[in-house]
């Protein structure tokens, strides 16, 4: 075989785990336990690997917010000697078998979302939804005592409730949900609004039907029911437990991972296994939450979720959701066009996704950094902007940078040069 | 003014009526308790009026279950001559307060959803969906003792705590949900997907908070959850008090109902009350539940759902559900161009329905048979396909045959000549 051939080959094997997953919600479980090489003493944030020193200001308060709340240190001063000198560790999420939102900062206590590929047995967690809690959200990167007790409060109240509901139901699968939302205006990423009516229409009948008091059944019922994109950390657990099946594929050139830590946005490929390939953090273009913010507030490319669009969902899906498009000053052609123009740098389409604005068309599947350098398209991903000081301040999407596949193909020549 | 002038001075009001209109769910009353002029011994059907000896089997044999089931008749020879000698009274329900399912058979006990239009405070009643009862249902012109068994399950066990609920919670906006449920693919005829998961998290919440012991409370969500297609006898009950607000709109020409009883279709407008004009009721396009079942088993227009055409849901919605269109062989840029279409014959638009797929332009509202016959475009409506045993055998379109409008224009010139 050539190397041509074996690279085709195993990019069909790779973008076979993208389309052939069969991710089920299992579980919930502390960090620490169902995450791989997560210690105790270890933060994991968002993006590719990034020491403490150089990190945006967001991701350094994000490192001693989760250095106060696992109590690895008792003040400020002291998580910042210990972040700094290495006695707590900081990790990339996406180097691990998870995904977080955001700031994507995790520890080992919090309890995380487990989502299982039956197809592989790969487990990926996921980052759950923080409630209607008004206060602003640990994954936004904000963080106070409030939001703390937020999380302890999901962990110690409503999870557990959750958690024999998940157990006693035998998981919850994810891809119909996806691919039904997927026909009602979701891309999956910036909106799962489709997605969140259908969970809880499978939901709420089955927590209703355990044998525990009411008063914390209505409680469980209000978190699920009253949390904005309550599905969302479903499609990346989904999205993680495929590219993780895929990941490791020799001779594969397919896209297995997509992130940003605010200075640097990163991808990894099926064939280069852990490595990643950088550029500098893009910027998004978009739409504000309010007028007071413009670019100058928006941070650079930060945060996970966008694993959902190296598994499929979110720009590469545009045609499935103009209503998000539009926000982003696209017409339904625009959105369409966007969806075509991702097939032409894709292995393959996902026949779990037909489309009705695309007269039922697939998605296309399995990002070929060949392709994206031989044609000059690059991945165009959704993603929330974030504030310098934390918190959410508008959806937008940005192109990859052409750097990331350019470096990829490199080090793949490199490695596999025969 | 001229009578021009003064036709489109009304057709601005007539509109209004559709547009501003504000349905809400406060109620489930028996038949007779709601619908206005329907006596003990009547009973109710679809489409323009028809005497017992013309009408299709079906038809008949819904009269003659209805007499049954309210206790008019001991027998069915006994019935047969009660409907003959007019001790048992026909009468359309298109001509009442109210609009059925499928054949439209109603009779004075039945248990009715009640829909008040806030803007007018008149009244629409909707026949319930039957749940996920198997054996066939009466709204598809199907009946056994079983079937009548369910319908009185409904009204005696199910809807008691459905009515207590609505009540506690003081109504339900039903406008909102069709408006939401229109940007997710949903034309609120023939597909209520997202409808129905939005009314499933809006009402499921309410019912679990009712102090009444837990195994009532979950019968009445397995009906709720579990029967298919539950929202629409809501979109149908919105559309009739619009409907009904516009009708008797002197000097109007916009239609206000739209309706067939298997031999002839009929529509009314609304400044000529309740006279309706009539065309031999039209086959439909489509597609079909079986492939035993071809055009010969496809009895001609018969029902009353198309109520919500006339509201400018269903077939003039197509942009809104390229998924519904594409299972009668339309593409996207066919469902796009049929509601563009449909605003050549409109009044009006509706801003409280701007659609994804039409770059958030609204959708047609207040259908004018001055502009059909003018145009020679007829409203294409979705319906669903009867056979003549009974039972729905296929989903498909028509369009609306000028006929209707030819006379009705011709009845208006009478009438309005100055």
């Amino acid at each position: 075989m050539t190397i041509k051939e074996k690279i085709e080959q195993a990019n069909q094997k790779a973008v076979s785990e993208l389309i052939d997953a069969n991710p089920v919600w299992v579980d919930i479980l502390p960090a620490g336990e169902v995450i791989d090489g997560l210690e105790p003493n270890m933060i994991l944030h968002s993006g590719p690997p990034i020491e403490f020193k150089d990190m945006v200001p967001l991701h350094k308060r994000g490192m001693i917010s989760g250095a106060l709340y696992e109590g690895l240190a008792k003040t400020e001063a002291e998580a910042i000697a210990k972040l700094e000198n290495g006695e707590i560790k900081v990790s990339s999420a996406l180097d691990h078998n998870t995904v977080g939102a955001g700031t994507g900062i995790i520890t080992s206590s919090i309890a995380m979302m487990v989502v299982e590929n039956k197809k592989t047995g790969v487990r990926a967690a996921t980052f759950p939804a923080e409630g209607p809690f008004q206060g602003g959200l640990c994954g936004w990167g904000l963080y106070t005592e409030e939001i703390a007790a937020n999380l302890r409060y999901m962990r110690d109240e409503l999870f557990p409730v959750m958690r024999e509901l998940i157990h006693k139901r035998g998981g919850l699968a994810i891809k119909p949900i996806l691919a039904e939302g997927m026909q009602m205006g979701d891309e999956n990423h910036t909106r799962q609004s489709a997605a969140d009516y259908i969970f809880n229409t499978q939901i709420l009948p089955d927590l209703f039907r355990m044998d525990i008091d009411k008063a914390t059944l209505m409680k469980v019922m209000d978190y699920i029911v009253q949390t904005p994109r309550f599905f969302h950390c479903y499609g990346q657990g989904a999205s993680m437990s495929a590219l993780l099946s895929a990941k490791g594929t020799p001779y594969s050139t397919m896209t297995v991972a997509f992130g940003g830590n605010g200075v640097e946005f990163g991808i990894k490929i099926a064939g280069m296994g852990d490595e990643w390939f950088t550029a500098p953090a893009m910027m998004m273009k978009g739409r504000y939450t309010s007028s007071k913010f413009s670019e100058k507030d928006q941070l650079p490319w930060i945060g996970d979720s966008c694993v959902v669009e190296c598994a499929g969902l979110g720009g590469i899906a545009a045609a499935a959701s103009p209503i998000v498009c539009n926000l982003r000053g696209m017409k339904l052609k625009d959105a369409i066009a966007l969806s075509r123009e991702m097939q032409e740098i894709s292995i393959s389409s996902n026949h779990n996704y037909p489309i009705p604005n695309l007269d039922f068309d697939f998605l296309p599947s399995g990002i070929d950094i060949r392709k994206a350098i031989k044609t000059g398209i690059s991945p165009e991903i959704h993603g929330g902007m974030f504030n310098h000081e934390g918190g959410l301040i508008g959806a937008g999407s940005a192109r990859i940078p052409m750097q990331c596949f350019e470096k990829a193909l490199k080090a793949f020549a490199a490695k596999y040069r025969e």
